[in-house]
């Protein structure tokens, strides 16, 4: 019995692309429930999302080649969704309910095609760009993070011999083993991967959610990322994102319907999805303007998402604006999701034990902590803080201001007039790790 | 491209047996030594080997099935050296010698078999025992114990799914990472693996020699495996084993042959190797007792290997020794090979530094250390301390006394008679971990 197999191995070395993309399902289960609702209502806003690398020290051009880069993009625009995954989006049940997605909304995906690009390296950095109608564009940017934070991976990677890999890998996978051990201690929590934008590599990604899967059982709730959900039997999770509030605004006409904008999303919302999926992510404008000037109906909703915050004192908020409100907090769930690592969650954990409900999204410090595991030092396998944002609705600038000016993004006098009309109160600069 | 090689599956589950021992070079260097030796000058010398399990909470007979046991065993038996191996011992270059194995002997050697053994099952245990002439049977130490600490690795194993079986070994191989990491910054220090006997597995040995040769480079000296150093290019390395001094002895009609038999063995040993392999093992019956009575050319001898006397005190006895008769230390070798891990070998270097020439011989913990390496707790991938020892010459009880009475071996009776001709000085107790 051989132990080289001739033809797999002459494959492998005629490859000419490694996809990193293989599947239209390779994204966040928040973009579809979010792509319904704007094909649904908003077909015809355009909404231009752009690559926003906050981590400057990292010069992306000179990690990625741009012909890789393109060569990625492009076999990526190739991707169709195929007939199982149709009939998987089609059959399932989402959160409890089945037949999440319409009929002529699956049909209508059953095309999609990710639009084009415009990619443009400027001194060390890339500009890259997604013109055109927001409902095609808003799919591109979980498949753009993801092709370029593994692109700067395999670059990083490719200094290593084969032997150092296998260090690299047997290193981060005891690491990965040793936070689900952590984990696993606190009885009751709920953990779900959210790491599929900032991940390492798909295939890290995957092992990582096996990880879970067998470390953590019944603690793991499932994954955002739609296509490992389905191949592996997990709940697809998420709900919404900032692109829905920070383009409902960029399109308002007035001071007064820009400060309603905020919860007109939320109606929306309503009118597509219930029970779990009431999700409110009030961090878009500051989380305390925000609650500031909520209708009551708010706290019907099922939780919170705290996206920007510090989790306890952001928790700690939302909780006491619902018993502001005569809502008992114990019945509602908060989900933590902004640049967490086992330390904030146990932490996070321990502190509403017993006070709330609570989920965990964890992202990059699940698919992209390599921190210690290389064998000769290098920082290239840093994870960074690097985002894909609409910048432009309908040729009007497209602001978020955030709990942490630092995560602001947007033109500055667009910013300056954002704050003018929500306030400033509650947003504290905190350094942005990833 | 189909991801499974059909083929290769069909293979591997119709499996009747995976070998332990595919090559009769997958022994240590030292028995090939003294093989030419004891073929040259006592080919009508019987010698029995028995195992012996000090480590008795390891009850064998239920952790290894006997079919198994007995397949490996009468597997090994089939193994003949093949034409290449044939042609590597002839051809390469051991301890800067060339042709250090007489042609006579190699062509002895080729039609090699592994002889006869004698398997029962006594309570929890197993008495294994290989009668013969000694020039059979001392081959059989190295494969008997292998074979035993890989099938008892193998039977832990079995509990452990594929997912647990890569956290088991990601994190083995990130242990032994940090020792090669911390090894390395040890200016010139000389290390080399002797851990075949003990080893996990057969698999497993080879990644940690190949960890070695690329974790600490130049300070990796070679490996006491025959087949690992051919296959990678290595040095063979070791010299000489307690069977000699042990059979020796046995064989001696007299309390006054007996006392100067462990320098009798020196001088047979010196009319075969010269150089680096003129290395003493002194405590076959109390290191104290070999120097006191040692004549003077001993002291020209290259080095010595303290194998069950604490590294430290063992290696100031010798260093004071050599000084007495007026020879420098820094012209002197030292390998120390008794249980050594990561913290004693640190020791002992930076005792020793710049006083004496050493070498570490690394053994059981190099090659099975598994501590707190599998996901769900299990005591059957401790290392036990198992050997395979010669206790009867020509038919008379063979003793061993070593520095550490734990590790004494033999006929009560005798070992007294040997202690009384012999002394106790300087032997110390030690708990024997491996």
């Amino acid at each position: 019995m051989p132990t080289t197999d001739i033809a797999r191995r002459v494959y492998d070395h005629t490859w000419k692309l490694d996809p990193i993309v293989r599947s239209l399902l390779d994204t966040d289960f928040y973009k579809l429930l979010m792509l319904q609702m704007i094909w649904g209502m908003y077909p015809k806003v355009d909404a231009t999302f752009s690559l926003i690398n906050r981590t400057r020290k990292a010069k992306l051009a000179k990690e990625i080649d741009e012909l890789e880069l393109r060569e990625q993009l492009d076999h990526a625009r190739t991707v169709r969704i195929t007939k199982k995954e149709m009939i998987w989006l089609a059959g399932n049940t989402f959160y409890g309910r089945k037949q999440i997605f319409e009929p002529e909304f699956l049909s209508w995906l059953e095309d999609f095609q990710l639009p084009e690009y415009r990619l443009e390296r400027v001194g060390d950095q890339y500009e890259l760009e997604f013109p055109g109608p927001w409902m095609h564009t808003s799919m591109w940017e979980i498949p753009a993070l993801a092709i370029i934070n593994e692109l700067r991976s395999r670059s990083a990677m490719k200094q290593f011999g084969p032997f150092e890999l296998d260090v690299l890998y047997a290193r981060a996978k005891a690491k990965m083993w040793e936070k689900t051990e952590r984990l696993k201690k606190l009885p009751g929590i709920k953990i779900s991967d959210f790491g599929t934008r900032r991940r390492h590599s798909f295939l890290w990604q995957r092992w990582c959610v096996e990880a879970l899967k067998e470390g953590i059982g019944e603690a793991f709730t499932g994954t955002s990322n739609v296509l490992l959900a389905m191949d592996n039997d997990l709940e697809a999770l998420g709900t919404n994102a900032h692109e829905l509030p920070m383009v409902f605004a960029a399109l308002t006409d007035s001071d007064e319907d820009l400060k309603k904008s905020p919860y007109r999303v939320l109606q929306d919302w309503q009118r597509y999805y219930g029970g779990n999926l009431l999700i409110v992510l009030p961090d878009a404008f500051g989380t305390d303007a925000f609650l500031r000037d909520a209708p009551d109906w708010v706290a019907d909703w099922t939780g919170f998402r705290p996206d920007s915050a510090p989790p306890i004192e952001g928790g700690e908020r939302i909780i006491r604006w619902w018993k502001e409100r005569g809502v008992d907090p114990k019945n509602k769930l908060l989900i933590f999701s902004d640049g967490l690592d086992v330390d904030t969650i146990i932490k996070t954990y321990e502190h509403f034990e017993g006070k709330v409900r609570m989920g965990f999204g964890w992202g990059t410090n699940l698919t992209n902590d390599f921190e210690d595991c290389a064998p000769r030092p290098t920082n290239q396998l840093d994870a960074i803080s690097l985002v894909c944002k609409v910048t432009e609705a309908n040729g009007r600038p497209v602001v978020k201001l955030s709990d942490n000016p630092e995560k602001a993004t947007g033109d500055p006098e667009e910013i300056k007039r954002y704050i003018r009309l929500f306030g400033e109160s509650g947003r504290v600069r905190q350094k942005v790790w990833v």
